[in-house]
């Protein structure tokens, strides 16, 4: 069957059926005019939309209908993550060319339905649209957090730190670009990860509780250096990272050697990474990075530091500043710069 | 100067620069990874999504940019009207074609700014994408209610009424369908109106209150006989509609007769209306209207009423049975049924 027989309350049917009944703090799911929520009066609400765009943020030749939607609600819950938030509703957007099959669509959901399960936000409510062209899908989470993490927090003092490693988005990119591979599940298993089901760092925020160790954070979408920049600009600060110290995952260097590229400059630039940049208060560091260690499984790397001043600068092996030379990601010139 | 001259974050800027510096119960609006609100403990938090696609929602050659921005913001607020609610923050994912006009981007965003001004809610985040093909928006808006008015609500012996009058958005459709009228902007005042600028029902919510008269409501976008459909089925009623008494827009009388059409069925069908139906204790059915009359300028008018049963009934001018011949809207069919 197709959605332009199925209809689009039918396709909401399915939805609701993969959600099943609303729990605390959603008060009414799909099905009303809006989502009713009813949250604990000391907190702060977050609200973060992700639109995901075919043919811009991913690519139907690469990804399974259920992939789609496991990747979307990932990249989305990273936003929350990045605010040191909670996710606990998330609503969904969904454009879909009429001519699309019911089964395709309702993988689509359920792939985002499972991710949402597994990081303890429920779908709550959305919208459905025909498409002329193409699949898109614009991903509302709202979260809580006692004492939101800003972008804008970084004092001068405070050290660098990240989550993971890096450059293993650009590089499953690449190799799909190579059409040697040509589709995201024959990745190898690292890449594959982080292509389809990126962590979003949760774990991270749960492990530090409502600590004030943590001054300011992003989540690197758009690469390191210029996810940097943007902390940067908002914490009014400048901020030095040392690329001796940058984790470069072994996937990324082991494929950019395939490929002849710099595995240093894509570990730089990768966007889409959703791991964590944070500035930590420097007496703090290294408590932090135990307690992520410990509680989420992750490592948590020093990388750099904050000082007065604007801008980023990357140090390489020998304290030199080093040339970074792919900016990351800009939309509307639709392509790494 | 095009976006893919412009970037990304220059489109950002400039929407910032629009919006100006956020104030309670946002506390940090565009620029970080999502949206931080501060509210009031009793209160229910409303979330609701709406899509608005070109080539389904809207045509470029009917609408200027900044039309469709004031449209989308329009028919997005209606859904917090429908619950009962305040606007309180909007955040808005907007899909644009990297060759769109830096100027028509910025009115897109100056059109939707300004209506949500008008309303009080201030625009506090959203994501801005490519889109290979055509303008979309997704529209977020976040809204509070004390007791949410819902569609499950409605109780035999209520009374139904609603707002305003109805048909003037089938009829600037079919106008300008027909050719003789090019852009929205040419069509006669009260339609030209509905069609840009329908108005969401938040002065007639303001009006009634945390009253409890109010059991059940929805706002019409699919039309009156489809979404009284909706309500039914959430509620577990019947719902019988008296033709002779739904207010008709003059206006869609006329454009009926001048194009051999049933202004009556046109009623009953014309979605994106964004009227409000509701359900109301029978006792206060009259000094509801009173009220609604007085403080929000509109009138509230019986319809019909709630019984025990299931669907709609639709009752001709001798008390029989009307057969409703279009269905309303429904996506992915992409046609009135």
């Amino acid at each position: 069957m197709h959605l332009e027989e199925l209809g689009e309350f039918g396709f909401i049917e399915i939805i609701a059926r993969l959600v099943g009944k609303p729990s605390a703090p959603v008060v009414v799911g799909i099905g009303d005019d809006a989502a009713v929520l009813k949250l604990a009066a000391d907190e702060h609400l977050l609200v973060t939309t992700d639109a995901f765009v075919e043919g811009v943020h991913f690519h139907r030749q690469w990804l399974a209908p259920g992939q789609i939607g496991a990747r979307a609600a990932c990249a989305a819950l990273s936003d929350i993550a990045a605010m040191g938030g909670r996710p606990i509703a998330v609503l969904v957007s969904v454009g879909l060319p009429p001519s699309s099959e019911t089964m395709a669509a309702e993988q689509l959901m359920a792939g985002l339905v499972e991710i949402l399960g597994k990081y303890g936000a429920a779908l709550a409510g959305g919208d459905t649209a025909a498409s002329p062209a193409g699949i898109f899908l614009d991903v509302v989470i709202i979260g809580t957090a006692r004492e939101p993490w800003l972008r804008s927090g970084a004092q001068p003092g405070d050290i660098l730190m990240v989550t993971g490693s890096f450059g293993e988005a650009v590089a499953a990119l690449s190799l799909l670009q190579t059409g040697q591979i040509s589709a995201a599940s024959g990745l190898p298993k690292a890449l594959r990860t982080r292509f389809i089901n990126p962590i979003p760092r949760l774990a991270v925020v749960e492990a530090l509780g409502p600590r004030d160790a943590v001054t300011a954070a992003i989540d690197i979408s758009d690469g390191l250096v210029q996810d940097a920049g943007h902390l940067a600009r908002r914490s009014g600060v400048a901020l030095t990272l040392e690329v001796a110290r940058v984790p470069i995952a072994p996937l990324c260097a082991q494929t950019a050697e395939q490929l002849d590229e710099d595995p240093v400059q894509w570990a730089l630039t990768s966007g889409e990474e959703y791991e964590l940049l944070l500035a930590v208060s420097p007496h703090l560091a290294e408590q932090v990075a135990k307690l992520v260690a410990q509680k989420a499984g992750t490592t948590l790397t020093p990388i750099g530091y904050v000082s007065e001043g604007e801008g980023v600068t990357v140090l390489d092996e020998s304290g030199e500043p080093l040339e970074v030379t792919a900016g990351g990601w800009n939309h509307f010139s639709q392509e790494r710069q």
